[in-house]
């Protein structure tokens, strides 16, 4: 009953045109809006809510607080065949993001490989959304930013250490594009926001409290900081994913060295300059056929690769309706009122 | 008392001498010999021990049954700016690997990054030494290989996803060179090896036996399959490695699919077509800084970055000699007398 009154379904046509209208009304021009609003809603399809619409008033805070710049003029400090830096003027980080990853499919297309990095940038929530342009478009894609500093050192006791995510994309033969999205702690960040703000409590091994302790108390755990994947291992991955988006751009790095804001890295590599688009496709399906079809676990609903259930669900819901819990519908309700727009969007 | 059996020091330029000699003895040309040789020792010297020594009659058997090729002619099959596709003739992969990170590293200078992927290859070893190529180039760098399928896809009981490992480096002002090398699962295979060789028990969480439970029985754990780190992040990654290494290139990908043997994948990323190499060090010093002066978690020796143990584990082992076990040294033994060399290599 509880997650009944908890999870509302909405249309997502209706959601993407109300957010849209939000940052429109802010004074974001209305192609960069729709595209904002185009990546929020697909985060919350393909059930990644952690980086959802979930978002949409820190983003609007942003803005009204002057931090964001709705219009950047994005400068590009380098660009020599495969490579650029591009600095994005402070402005919202999915449409610079978009524009960079853009500029790597259009250099991978051109040299086989593109390589862009991107600085004076902001959260660009999703990273799945920005390695599927490079996909879609016949390439590998692959993306990683710097993010919030939540996470400890193996040996500290300190949040010293960005929670930077990778994510890299495939094409495949199927509905799928092979999509992993993932952070270098063992969950997201947002995991444990999402817990507090529904009063669950998280398992041990996420997060520890200030002391150091293990906790499973998500707010315990946010003050305390974040667990790297598998120790050594997330917290070399995470370090390395910030020396790529943050200490090579000239943008920010670490815990607010060198600049404000955010940093990415882009980069695609054209499958055409290495064998025909139709062979790689051939190639990803046996790899796929062969792990599909070996033995099962007890129990197991089968062996699924990443992006795949993300995309199931998609499709369901695009047919259904996207649940938003409690907590994101109050804040698009507020966001809606300010805007003067109607908070119509539940199915 | 029985570690003091188990490990005894030997001369690193000793030990590198007598590895080159077993190697010239099968025919394989001089240099090639040294490198290899100088490949493995400094895994030895850097505590990789999984990656050192041990491998040596590994590769020796190769050689003798005719399954790696002592003078492979490497083909060029694609050079196209900052790409190149290599086909290794089934050599020695430490050898192709050497040349595949050497033209990447080539191409990054020219035009900012470089990509090479390498096909009809063989066990390249620890990645670390091909990234650390370029990491002295003044590149980011980053490896990754396919590699045996002893691994359990969330899901699933059968041994079908590749160990597949990675390794990134990047410059530091320090004597040690930021260095990554990771494998996608808990731990790696070789791991299971020597403790089987050692008579050791294992954690439980680092395989399954084939019936899919937990085991602390190194044996069983081989027979059953290793666990990726993190379930589906280490799952996702070991696959996109693969789809990088194996797909791409042309050559072997899953377990036995496309071709024969190893298949890698090479990037460098010249620092100076973003930033002058000096800034990008006075980046990568402040970052390093924050960090070791972080708050330490009570008992804690200090914070540690990858690749810096490992270096001052070798300045140690040069000055002092390098612990090899029982098993390697035996082995060393019964090559040296095969190519009629002398096992005089122990401090």
């Amino acid at each position: 009953m509880a997650n009944e009154e908890q999870f509302r379904r909405v249309d997502p046509a209706k959601l993407e045109r109300l957010v849209t209208g939000i940052y429109a009304g802010l004074g974001v021009p209305p192609d960069d809006a729709a595209l904002l609003a185009k990546a929020l809603v697909d985060a919350d399809l393909r059930g990644v809510h952690s980086h959802g619409c979930r978002y949409v008033s820190t983003y609007t805070r942003g803005i009204r607080e002057g931090r964001t710049n709705v219009h950047p003029e994005i400068r590009t400090i380098r660009d020599d065949g495969p490579i650029c830096l591009l600095d994005g003027d402070g402005g919202l980080g999915h449409i610079l993001a978009v524009r960079a990853m853009q500029v790597a499919i259009g250099k991978a297309k051109e040299h086989g490989v593109g390589v862009v990095s991107l600085r004076n940038s902001q959260h660009i929530g999703a990273l799945a959304y920005y390695s599927q342009m490079a996909a879609d478009a016949g390439c590998l894609g692959y993306v990683t930013t710097n993010a919030g500093i939540v996470m400890i050192p193996p040996g500290g006791r300190e949040k010293v250490v960005g929670l930077n995510p990778l994510s890299w994309a495939a094409p495949t033969p199927r509905p799928w594009t092979f999509n992993l999205d993932m952070a270098t702690s063992v969950v997201a960040g947002s995991k444990l926001n999402m817990a507090a703000e529904r009063g669950e409590k998280i398992p041990l091994g996420w997060a520890v409290d200030p002391d150091g302790n293990p906790t499973d108390d998500p707010r315990l755990g946010m003050q305390g900081g974040l667990l790297p994947l598998g120790g050594p291992k997330g917290y070399g991955l995470s370090v390395m994913l910030d020396i790529m988006a943050g200490v090579l751009s000239g943008g920010r790095f670490g815990k607010g060295l060198g600049s404000k804001g955010s940093a990415q890295f882009f980069q695609a590599i054209d499958i055409e300059h290495f064998m025909p688009l139709s062979e790689f496709k051939d190639r990803m399906e046996q790899l796929i056929e062969q792990i599909k079809s070996s033995a099962l676990a007890p129990g197991s609903p089968g062996i699924f690769f990443p992006g795949e259930l993300e995309y199931n669900l998609k499709q369901e819901r695009l047919a259904h309706g996207v649940p938003l819990d409690a907590f994101v519908r109050s804040e698009l309700k507020r966001e809606a009122e300010a805007a003067g727009l109607s908070y119509d969007i539940e199915v």
